[in-house]
């Protein structure tokens, strides 16, 4: 599958395509910059993806040629989404649900694009509530479903319904699989929905209109599915990677089991472990890419001169 | 329309109900510090309800007894979302899109519910792209639409697509309009989508698949139905004050003329004065209420005290 990010013939008729959400000009200025970019890694907020920028520099130093101590410099102007660079690894935050996660993820498609970057993936660590599963494990998902339980992703385009099939690479998958070190992992589809209450059937929310039992028998259905897990964002991220044709992946950890409560009961430091798994994950499969690249730097032969 | 807030029976059964997302537990303690809420005024970003909510201190000081000059503490300890109170009004973000504002929205109506708070009315103030209209108008909603422009807001509810009606409080719009002073401002149906891009008939996105013509024909359809201007979460916020029985009111300044073009091209400074103009006329009226509530207070007659 080739890298494509982006598929609109309108683009290169613009004068300066200003990324709104980030405040960044997409000029072709910005291969300096993020042309080099492999890795795009999304979660929801902005503290969580902060923290990441600085645990990756840490872990690629080695790797990379990075000198200073300083923390990741925030490359976005605007308030609404963070954009850290490591190397080449961008991590931005995406918010909460799927419009949010669209605004960010049309401007990193374009970023890329205008930069003229190639070989990129992406990923989706966040956090979810699991079904059947001890809380703390991390998810990687097969196919993301929408709330229907239907595996693509709707949008509403020039008032025309239009779907988009949400399937992941297989590939990816497997290899972040290999990456977990410990850390305890299950595959399976990922149901997502647009309400963290009603849609998810809490029984916590300001409204709930259905029964204990209604919602067992919703969640079992969705388990008896494949489904192990539920968050928000998912099915868009898969179905928007599918379209820009970039290999894409999403992990995310659970914090309870849906199947017991709706309410999460972790410590803080609890908390702040299992979701740094995902982000763990993630950063072990990079090392091991740059690995990789360092060992076939130094196997490459020497150049010989030409002979004029 | 009696104050309700939540439709749960659930809720009562509950040990503790922690509102997860701004890291506030949901017990009866509430009612000292939120008991007296009287407007809740809602905005996408953090920065602005931040600045909001040192305008509205510094405003609303000659009508209530505060003392200080400090900032307004953010009363939320997660990073997804803010909450500021002065007096009686609350500024709290929403982010981007129906599904960040709903996490919000169900959390803000167990605050209130739990806190006792009673006559509490609800306000929407963001940025909008208009039609037909110059930029830096604020469009008064008269009804939300959904991308198909339908007047009401769809979730799905343990697998169900369900509808709820999606119009506004009228009283609280023309009193709203009686505090422009000076602002421009229209009144209009405000189309809602999921996505800022192709969901807006924009050129710009990562994907576009239309035409111009094509995008212009829906926006005139949009405008020839009355909508005046577009943003991502007035159908559900109209929707769920509904449910809740407490009035709402949508006010949405026009950043550009989506007829005339897709980016915005505004100074950082317009930018800036344009944003403020919803948050001004509702600081308008806040401030009519509580000149009213002082008034009020003056001319009660004084009580005799009770003969044993």
């Amino acid at each position: 599958m080739a890298t494509r990010f982006v598929k609109n013939p309108h683009l290169a008729s613009l004068e300066d395509d200003m990324l709104f959400h980030i405040g960044i000009s997409g000029s072709s200025e910005l291969s300096k910059t993020f042309g080099d970019v492999k890795f795009v890694c999304m979660g929801g907020s902005t503290n969580r993806m902060r923290q990441f920028a600085k645990y990756l520099k840490q872990q690629l130093k080695p790797y990379l040629e990075i000198s200073d101590d300083e923390d990741p410099k925030n490359l976005s102007t605007s308030d609404r989404y963070v954009l850290y660079k490591v190397g080449p690894v961008l991590a931005i935050n995406h918010g909460i649900g799927i419009p949010s996660l669209m605004v960010i993820l049309h401007e990193t498609l374009k970023l890329l694009h205008h930069a003229g970057a190639e070989g990129v993936s992406f990923f989706r660590t966040g956090t979810s509530g699991g079904l059947g599963l001890k809380a703390g494990t991390v998810v990687l998902t097969t196919t993301a479903m929408n709330a229907l339980l239907e595996p693509y992703h709707e949008q509403v385009i020039l008032g025309k319904v239009t779907k988009f099939p949400a399937s992941l690479d297989d590939k990816l998958k497997e290899d972040l699989m290999q990456c977990s070190d410990g850390i305890p992992t299950a595959e399976g589809k990922t149901m997502c929905t647009n309400d963290f209450y009603e849609g998810q059937g809490r029984l916590d929310g300001a409204f709930c209109e259905y029964t204990l039992n209604d919602k067992l028998d919703f969640l079992n259905k969705a388990y008896s599915l494949g489904v192990r897990n539920i968050e928000m964002e998912s099915v868009c991220f898969a179905a928007m990677c599918k379209r820009a044709c970039v290999p894409a992946a999403i992990l995310c950890v659970t914090l309870l089991d849906r199947l017991n409560g709706d309410q999460v009961h972790l410590t803080p430091a609890e908390h702040e472990e299992f979701q740094a798994r995902p982000q763990r994950i993630v950063t072990a499969y990079i090392k091991k890419y740059l690995a990789a690249r360092e060992m076939e730097k130094q196997s490459r032969p020497t150049k010989r001169p030409k002979a004029d």
